[in-house]
């Protein structure tokens, strides 16, 4: 987070050093590529904010969105390798459970990063399911005027058509007409699909990352090629499995 | 649902029956009790609807509310016994799939039910995990006004004290802070939760059922024993296993 | 165990109590059950054992068997409620673990209770799967002769033909042709299954329990209620859950 | 198979075309490797057969066992991709099942591939699992003479020391000290360890594949490549995710 006073809002104490925090760009390649480019200090970004603001940005960018609600369905590695009752087999196997269903910390990261036209109204809650990586985000936005779907294929489009690791997903048929964590495990990818409703100016938009690659460690690499001049993708070329 | 107009609208065919329509009760006793008590017709309420309803009912009743954004996490059984590409194994284990983000069949139940202050505004989305049974429904509702949580307490247990079958869940720690379906299995039980945005008017309401009890089969008997005038929870007094 | 040399053999330490060792009935009502009428202590058999001891006795009494080797598949709350770095869901999840390939501790309370003619020579090994309950154990049996499976039917069903909670399994089609844990979540049964190999003298026997009910508590308060003269099968009669 | 009358007793039908059968090579390139580079045609290897295969080729192949039972756990995914009632989801997840206890039709391979010196005495089953990929075969194989753990290390070493896709696993501590298929889900990998019964002859051989790659197409293009003079390790070197 860029701002010691949000900080200590969302993560209830202190920053520990509120003076590095200009000397850090942001971690997302796709917003800050250029910045990075010449940045000696990255800040990993948050893998629920990560999902949640690519699936966002290009409408926020455009200025279309009045608010989000925002419900992510993530995996049990997101809680780290630390060993906990409720990380416990027996225990989390089968579950469905809300935690923080207000007030989550990665709320702050998405706010400040979509913030672009006035301050984003965005509403977060996360589910943790039975499953070990992933993350599906279903983002509900109320647009400002009724958007057709054409239209919002454009908006997507123009943000990310170089983009090498998002993938706007869309099919007519199939088992995978949208995002699904599921085909990403081990891929850097951030794949985004949406659907307008006919009867509102709600747009569901979904999207999909691997928590520990896009959300973590390979968006980390990501970083690292462009702070480095490497090509962007290196390291990052696994396709993924099916099925798993 | 009770109108043939809407039947069309929903479900893209003329009803079969509407001169049926006006025989028949809608299955949920905690709404319509005394109407089942002299009735030849029940018609059994949709499991994901029954997961919604119960959990807003008290609040739309109390005219408190402007809109609600519901997303739903449910398992595989809600399919039914018949086998599809879908339902393959391999395909649909560590699933987290979106089906109808809009335009779900199930919005018509839900907005019929609770349209008792002006029509409802419900936007309603769904979606597939690795789960065999149970439904946990995430309802972000936006208050007219704000209101505290302990106003919210007071309008759950009037409005379900006497209940049998729903229980208020709201634990300060422990595992089993919220409701979860986990905990539900074969029971018949509707566990509702909630939790007060502090900056905003939102409140989340957080509802568990097992869809093929209080969702399915296990309503439909307690609908059974009022019509017929038994003890309400005869046969239905599992109380679920854990760990499982 | 009944020796406390054996359990010094097999547990590596000595036994705390051996004073106490005869006065203890070993927990297993289909073994032991008039012992258990007068009896002021009876222990609890471990979950591996009793799904094992209880598929082969039938054939120990007739001392028709050569040697057995044994396969359990077992669920995670076996290793109990106490968290470890195994148990921690990124980690026990999708797992098909070995552990104690030989010398594992049940295996002396089975060779114990099926030494009924001769000491029975068992190999036993165990296999973490990912499930939370249930035992499935594969026992291949070397017979002494060539027996037919007519006449093994016949074994088990003089041996069992009383018994509340064992229940013979082999069906010619179907799901569920064989025992399978899956379908006795809850339940106190044990269930029993074989197939003869047409080209050898190897009998493959398939039983399954509920790990934590026949297993454990349920095996518990099926002794407790013959020590009291109660109905063996008090609290005890939950049929299952399907699908789970 | 090589041979059109084992097929006939294994598969209940005559064999579609016995002219061929000596025109194929058996799919195993660490068997059969020389006789890949010059052959125009090569067989798929069964998965279970070829976790089996390997594990137990060195043993055999010195003639130092007397016979074998072996217990393989296997993932869905290893049915195909059509639908059945047996691969629903609702069905399929949970389970622990017993299929063809005795006359799989691997055997016939494993029998086939392993007779070396004097026929094989294979006894085999197979249980599903509740998985998508993988399978581990945990083999009791029964020596002709007690050998120590450090003799057979030895000869899994003189055999597999160049092999570039099999590992021999046996550690002291951690949670991988046997070898797992969850490892190697997307990997052409075969891990292999041991556990020597101290009481008896028995040696418990536990053997890991993915059963999609060197249980199928990993292994049909490590032969691929062997044929047409690539490096055997062409496309085949991805090296697993942890956790999933």
């Amino acid at each position: 987070m860029n701002s010691a006073e949000l900080y200590k809002k969302w993560y209830k104490e202190e920053h520990a050093s509120p003076d590095l925090l200009d000397k850090f760009i942001y971690g997302i390649p796709e917003l800050h590529r250029e910045k990075m480019k010449n940045a000696d200090f990255v800040s990993s970004a948050g893998c629920n904010a990560t999902a949640v603001i690519l699936a966002l940005y290009p409408l926020y960018k455009e200025g279309i969105v009045e608010k989000t609600i925002v419900e992510v369905k993530v995996g049990s590695s997101e809680a780290g390798n630390t060993v906990s009752d409720s990380s416990h087999h027996p225990i989390r196997t089968n579950c469905v459970r809300s935690f923080m269903p207000t007030h989550h910390r990665h709320t702050a990261e998405i706010i400040q990063e979509l913030s672009l036209n006035g301050e984003a109204e965005i509403h977060f809650s996360a589910t943790a399911i039975d499953l070990v990586r992933g993350i599906l985000a279903t983002s509900h936005v109320f647009l400002k005027e009724n958007i057709d779907e054409k239209k919002i294929w454009q908006i997507y489009r123009d943000a990310y058509k170089d983009e090498p690791f998002i993938r706007i997903v869309k099919e007519q048929d199939g088992l995978y007409r949208y995002p699904e964590p599921k085909i990403l495990f081990g891929t850097n990818y951030c794949d985004i699909g949406f659907e307008k409703d006919p009867d509102s100016n709600r747009l569901v938009v979904i999207s999909a990352i691997d928590n520990l690659m896009k959300g973590a460690s390979g968006q980390a690499v990501q970083a690292f090629n462009i702070m480095h001049g490497f090509d962007e993708k290196t390291s990052l070329e696994f396709p993924g499995l099916h099925p798993i």
